[in-house]
């Protein structure tokens, strides 16, 4: 049998954790070869195709960030308008079946491509952890320690200059980042976007902690946290495509408004771009190297139109349709719980 | 309401952010205060009781490994023989619910416990994972950590020199730590207590390592390992209370076959003590947080004789009998993902 | 004997390691006592007094960053004014002498009052390594591997999105940290304030690259850097104490500039407060022990008016006016260095 | 020009970088070519040469512990007796300048090349730290951040147990890496090569701390500790080369015998592997690739028969007999700054 493998969408900690896991599964268990598409989608069309190797070079990618094959974005209508380009190429290179690794959009271009007779496994990838189809996905975990090692330094700083400090984390849609990286690092608030905030609360918060003797307050925000109507001017924002409204650099917009409302000496940080990149957690090498091994075995097994899967302590098989089908968005309960460690 | 906790046995990282987790939630959600017992049971009968406030010195406790209430082992006998005593001191110090945190050992006691009275709300703790009715434990996830970034390290030495290198971590009756940590170090074999080995099988792997071009080889060993019987000679091992067969210095007797058979330079490292110290990863601090906050709910709530446990994305409820019904092992399923990888 | 000390300026890891060498070193070598004075200056005009004590939780601030005493500024016209109120405060204390630790403006305040008649020795502290009496300064190393860590991370995620990345570090008027950290972690070029630069050159690099075949960038960018006259606008600036002119935001400046010349996808990522904080380097750790342990020593043998410093391998006393004499920069021979490793 | 390299020795973080330094600097600073030799002087003798480009995949070496050209040891018999296959090999190749990275036996060669008619330029390494000729080899950092990191978590699980804690580190001649790496892990007692250690001592200050209500204790061992003469039996022992008499497994030794003494629970940890192995830290990439670029500019300059060497903040030359004329010892006043911070 021969695979193909793609990456799409933005880059993750444990990518090439799952390329290594495919390949070697598929030359040990099978004696199959791998090629990948480089660049995602584009790649398939334009037919960027690479061999790939169970060598040592291969072996060394388990540690590494990032995505060797490389990503890109493409626009679903150009995407449907190469299909038979797509079928011509995979033919021409004797695929007997496509792995997709991606996010939400790429599952759904990998559910189309499977509607549209092409043989696909799906391989779910979000830094942000949105996919409700599993319960955790690789890069998520790295993402968050990058995070709390950050909030962990920025304790003392705090501290010694009796400052407020405002960390603004990735997240734009979903809070789960914050709500990790907030109760890792002992935050004394954290505003995710399920629950808009109201800036009063916060400034009550970090008033209780200065006047119980504490000097400083760690308030991490996720990128995409808004206020609730009404209680605070955050200027315009702008409307995404889930109908979510959005404000570039929330989290300065809530430092600048704390600093007005109590006066204490307030900084603010954004963490950036570290939190997707650098070798993967442990974590994150176990579980992307687990479904790398799955997707290679679903191929094998024809388990085609589904995609890889955390259950508990289980990788299963879901149906793509499924897993694309809505944001997996933080629970009440699990705020609530956060909110009983703030301060 | 007044709630006690202890921690028992072995120590383990995240055992402090359960403390924190506890007292916080007693204090902000219900307003009740905590008294902590030292060194594990014995503490609990010799009333050595201090009182836990939620300050900065609690919220410090997050990020520090070990507990500051100190652990210790206290045998069954002494242990029921002391429960007037136990009765006696929990209605002097007013303390309503009871929750222990603590390992097998340590649950049983608190089933027993439960079992002739007292109000108890367990919380396991084990950096083995070996806990069946949880999906995962706190600590584990910083073992893993840690021997994942030695193995990181041992990668790179073992290359320029041409060697085998054994590293023999924890597990003495499970494979956990061994199959996560061998996963994501990329270790070319991975020996559990689960599956006894065949040394022919190692060396067989190594062998193909070599003839392919590569120079070096990484086996981890699980200090719980055994060989299959007739193998080869690994001295007598001593019977545990599972009735598994263990020897002392596992990977030392595994290093010193294969040097036998194959003349290739080989050593062993054995990882030792830093897999169970530290500050947690931030995984296990979530862990071990929202542990504290829903035991310390549970106690509020009167659900005696139970213990929280992870039960895929969700913190639930299990009967303590039903937690300690037996160990978890590694399933041959994971195993066989394991071995997908091998070299 | 008994000593004082304070902590002013900006915080850095290290702080309290140098206050626990100190207190332990005059406790076991000497049996003095030591007090601190809280907040800096202020504090020690204010008689904010502590006493410190030789036990467990001295021990435990070798790992903590910033400082526990806390930090301060104070207005030297209102720091002059001080003078008497200072004296009095350290005789009523029965202080036989203060070890001042901090940057340039605080080993000036404590020349003078060395000049003055108080007995002081210093110890100079600067994350920026900007001291001209001593090689390195503690907090250095930290700041330099924090920096680098997150260049490492950046890596991956630039070459997986073929993108220009630009990190933006702390010095606003000596490149050091910049220096190093661009060259730890394999910056494709590094702009420190010492040496003007030329965008045009920046974007030549960086066009060399993609016409090699690579396909992305890791610009580093001190605060303080400044475009050679007339050869990019970056606005107006400001001229500082130094005569040195400062922009706000120059990552984002250089970054804006590079894709306006190149077209290319840059982003600006600036590290910020994390390069400040948390628990110091192993090495920060060492220098700073040593740095209390001597300071103690020189209190005591009444080397008054000079300040510890490392000379090679070697701690040794400097007068502080040739301390604070002049600013620390990067010589020109090691920034030739560092561009022999740009690509 | 040609130059060639070779590493000798045992593997070392940085020496990569070292090589990548060289390999750019005599690329972009002189338009010259690099070739490696393999497997150290075997593989100078055996002609074992590889070609060395200055592209991506040398790029990433910066990061990568131990050395992409292997290592060797070689008697130094044969070695003298292959001069003349050396020679010929060097000509052969067209190679007018051999750069030798090693620790002091490599330097000797390299000296004795030089003496025979070849251009050799050296690079001191040594994890030990123990070269004369220069302030600090790369790797010793690193080395003493990976011992310090595992001395962090052993804190917090000797605490929880009430337990001493014996940690063996790297230095069987000098000990260099148990000063640094116990006075950065706070540990309470540490025994170096160069004062040989009375068991009564270290007895001693364990009892004052647990007298003092400290109920744990850390020992850092360097491996070649040994006793004072008549105070306590430590079996016989080996006289190395240097005279000094070695024991193996002298962590154990002093364990078993503080138990003995004292009746706590005693335990060794041996460090191992893990402290040659894996990524270099920030300030040993800095050291090593300035190494590697002043040693191509000596090998261009004509600067034959020295290394390079740091003396302060300064990379400058010295001659290859100065560089092994000794080893490098911890000196009495260091090892007294040490004792300071004992207990």
């Amino acid at each position: 049998m021969r695979l193909a493998t793609l990456t799409s969408g933005g880059d993750c900690p444990g990518l090439n954790a799952v390329i290594r896991g495919i390949v070697r599964t598929a030359n040990t268990e099978y004696g199959s070869t791998v090629v990948g598409y480089r660049d995602g989608w584009v790649g398939l069309m334009e037919d960027r195709r690479v061999d790939l190797y169970d060598d040592a070079y291969m072996d060394s990618l388990l540690l590494r960030g990032g995505t060797v094959l490389g990503t890109g974005r493409l626009h679903p209508d150009k995407f449907k308008a190469g299909l038979d380009q797509i079928k011509a190429n995979i033919d021409d290179a004797g695929v007997d079946a496509l792995i997709a690794i991606g996010g939400e959009g790429t599952l759904k271009g990998a559910k189309w491509l499977s509607d549209n007779g092409i043989p696909v496994v799906g391989v779910p990838k979000t830094i942000d952890n949105d996919v409700a189809a599993t319960d955790y996905t690789f890069g998520f975990d790295t993402a968050v320690s990058v995070a709390t090692d950050a909030i962990d330094r920025l304790h003392t700083t705090a501290e010694s200059h009796n400052r407020i400090l405002i960390v603004e984390v990735m997240g734009r849609h979903v809070g789960w980042i914050a709500l990790h990286a907030g109760m890792a690092g002992g935050a004394h608030y954290t505003v995710i976007p399920e629950e808009p905030f109201d800036i009063a609360d916060i400034c009550k918060a970090m008033e209780r902690r200065f006047q119980m003797g504490e000097k400083y307050g760690i308030i991490v925000v996720a990128e995409g946290a808004t206020p609730k109507e009404g209680t605070m001017d955050a200027g315009l924002g702008e409307e995404d495509e889930f109908g979510h409204k959005t404000f570039n650099g929330m989290g300065q917009i809530i430092g600048d408004e704390v600093k007005k409302r109590l006066g204490y000496d307030v900084r603010t940080t954004v963490l950036g771009h570290t939190q997707r990149g650098g070798t993967p957690t442990a974590y994150d090498r176990v579980l992307a190297t687990r479904y790398g091994v799955h997707a290679a075995r679903a191929a094998h097994d024809g388990n085609f139109g589904q995609c890889v899967a955390l259950h508990g302590e289980d990788i299963e098989l879901v149906a793509l349709e499924d897993a694309v089908a809505q944001l997996k968005t933080v629970p009440e309960r699990r705020y609530a719980t956060a909110k009983a460690m703030f301060t």
